[in-house]
């Protein structure tokens, strides 16, 4: 291997600045922009111009974009002339902080603590996804600070409603696609493979969201007066939702499988070798047995094989004691996680006729749509995948995993779709960050090496 | 039949004092007795001081009692040498009047009101139960008015904690169990058949009430991370749920149906005389299709076989919108309808055994007991039991029926099992009365033929 001076530099410069590169995270983290509730919305105009102000203090031309919701920034600047050009997305919004009462210091007055695992910068946003976003506006500091320019041509793209739906997301990609187009897109806002091994996610699945009420009677009944002879709503809902999965643990409705692709061999071969700790991941969480379908890896059930899940349900009297009530109503809101090519509008006609098909005919169903959106498989013939996970391998010392990942990252699939780009997601994160929950934390070492990271990926892409 | 000049001078005077006795009411449904609220312990106290003064202006010795609750009213008063000795229950205690903005006017601020269907006593408790108790009441005022004394023997016998679960009746009953013996409870606290048939309730249905709660993961968990590998709870609720009843109707409990008698041919004929309008009883609810078990007729399934409800079941998130939550915890709370000889421990018991089997080896199960009451079957051979049937059917010029009640009534049992006597329950609510919800209102038919009902049940009695 050559020696590469002007990356060598790079990273000195971002461990001697890592002092100061802290400091900028603080300072974004203690503005409270919250995206979901209304009360924040300046906030999140003062997260989006601080962004805009820390990008042109670096030379780049930044500029906030108003939106009906939130701010878009959007920033660019070139590199030397035949340079890719990448476009990076990261989101400056965060989650509420409820319940406020678990937290052990107020979430928007950050901190650097110590703790048994190492240092960790603690605050509400600090992973999830400003830590994240930062990263790579900190490794591009410090390059345009060693060298006087960027090794790529880059434009940065970032959103203030990740966290609430992203509602002005597709219309603003829709209008700006010609300024948003660029040969790969990086995206910032996924972890690390548990926790230690450099990761860049290549598939991600789709995500269905179904609620279901069914109605009985007109009103609550009297369960002594009607029980027995009422047809009970509750007992429709139970009977459906149990039914959602076979004794193998497939999910039974229509034609729910068409288009769920078998792992191929090079990617099965990959993730044997990731030696997945499936008795470490459910041990985290109480939980001892992989309840996925039979035959399949406890990576599979995550990464490539779609589900069936309950996420809420209700019925009758739920409070504290007990009322004989023969409820009128009851409902549940279900997800499927969708892969490959599952038809997510298909398989939403096809579970609402096998719900229609076991409900009573005195009792009625009513369905809520609440998204649709189909799995995502990256191509990785872009010569900078293989470029990159070389880059994390590197900086690592660990061998970068194409891995999956079982949440739904829509804005890889509008790059794709919208503006034609294939995304590269790359995220520092680790399993126990508590993101979207009390005490959120991003390690310093995830940051450390996260802002090392990009420089030698922006490094990479440049030289393929 | 032989004039019975001393009932016809007491139905007389009922007549012509009925606006008196209304203005009674309407002075009782004044107070604010809502017995599960300690904001209303006060007006608990007035209520059976209210009553007591009122006894005690008939020339009935009454005292109240303190509990550790609120108080027992006890009233007595001797008939002649050799009458019989019955001991009359109601309760003054009433429901909590939430939702108070779908009220028509305020509940306590009752009053007659002229409706398509006749005139109504509008207000909480008019039905539940003051009206009903005032009935029985307004029978001695004028039968002792009119004769000097009473044909009969009489423990009056009031509670203020049967809207809150009864905690100090059986204690009380325990410790007074000699005081409170007489030939033959009397209960006020049930209905007319379909609105329209004077019964005579002889069975009753026990009840048990089981909470399950389920736990899989920890905490709740983000359905992309970890959906497919981790157990969810509601899945294994709705299996157990699903479960509980076969194809045919049947409770799937083991053991469940020992001690289920078969339905007498004398009753069967007697119930199927009844025409029970179940098409009509169900399409009030907007519902047509009986749900019990398949070869038994509607009747049979609210009366005399038992039943499993969900009375309510929660998991996950339930709010607005969409959370991809995998829910930590799953929990309902089902009860039982019992009857016959049904042994409530043992159900409980062969009921979380049987959970307990379907429960996943990495989640768990916990068990709240909500209370657990055999059905009560009335013996008729008292011959009190058909007089006051030959009475109720003088007053409402409709043969009276001894029917069963899908409900359970406690206080049945507890006169048998503590105090040895026999209860009969006989009262003149109608299907309409909304008790326990907005309007409640109790017909000026119902008072006024109430009151001359008991006034013939306590001759016939006294004639036995």
């Amino acid at each position: 291997m050559t020696a590469n001076r002007p990356l060598k530099a790079t990273l000195n410069r971002i461990d001697s600045d890592l002092g100061a590169a802290m400091d900028r995270l603080l300072d974004l983290l203690r503005i409270k922009s919250i995206s979901t509730d209304p009360a924040f919305a300046q906030e999140c105009i003062t997260a989006a111009d601080w962004l805009v102000n820390d990008l042109k203090s670096i030379g780049i031309d930044a500029e906030s974009h108003t939106t009906p919701g939130h701010p878009m920034v959007v920033g660019k600047v070139s590199g030397p002339e035949g340079s890719p050009h990448v476009l990076f997305y990261g989101h400056y919004d965060v989650q509420p902080v409820d319940p406020l009462e678990l937290w052990d210091r107020d979430p928007f007055d950050p901190a650097l603590e110590e703790t048994a695992a190492g240092k960790v910068i603690r605050g509400r946003g600090s992973s999830d996804d400003k830590g994240q976003l930062m990263t790579f506006v900190e490794a591009c500091r410090a390059w345009k600070a060693e060298h006087g320019t960027l090794p790529c041509s880059i434009t940065f793209f970032f959103e203030g409603e990740e966290e609430s739906g992203s509602p002005s997301l597709v219309p603003y990609m829709e209008e700006h696609r010609e300024s948003l187009k660029a040969d790969l897109a990086l995206i910032c806002d996924t972890g690390l493979f548990q926790s230690t091994t450099p990761a860049i996610i290549t598939q991600l699945r789709g995500l269905l969201g179904e609620e279901i009420t069914i109605t009985g009677p007109d009103k609550d009944l009297h369960s002594g007066m009607y029980g027995g002879v009422a047809m009970n709503p509750a007992r429709v809902l139970t009977k459906i939702i149990a039914g959602l999965h076979d004794e193998t643990g497939r999910i039974t409705v229509p034609g729910f499988y068409d288009g769920v692709p078998e792992l191929s061999p090079e990617l099965a071969a990959q993730w044997e070798a990731l030696a997945f700790d499936h008795a470490a991941f459910l041990g985290d969480v109480d939980l001892s047995l992989p309840a996925g379908e039979q035959g399949r890896t406890p990576l599979e059930m995550i990464w490539s094989r779609p589900t069936c899940e309950v996420n809420g349900m209700i019925s009758g009297y739920t409070g504290d004691g007990f009322k004989t009530v023969l409820p009128s109503q009851a409902s549940a809101k279900i997800s499927f996680r969708l892969v490959g090519t599952q038809d997510p509008l298909a398989i939403r006609d096809s579970f609402r006729a096998m719900v229609r098909d076991m409900v009573p005919a005195d009792c009625s169903v009513v369905f809520a749509d609440h998204g649709a959106s189909q799995g995502a498989q990256m191509s990785t013939d872009h010569p900078g995948f293989e470029a990159a996970r070389q880059a994390l391998s590197d900086e690592w010392g660990m061998e970068a995993a194409f891995a999956g990942c079982g949440g739904s990252i829509p804005i890889a699939g509008h790059f794709k779709d919208i503006v034609g780009m294939d995304a590269m997601l790359i995220g520092f994160g680790k399993d126990d960050d508590q993101i979207h929950s009390p005490n959120e934390k991003y390690d310093v070492e995830s940051y450390h090496k996260g802002i090392r990271s990009w420089a030698r990926v922006l490094d990479a892409l440049a030289r393929i």
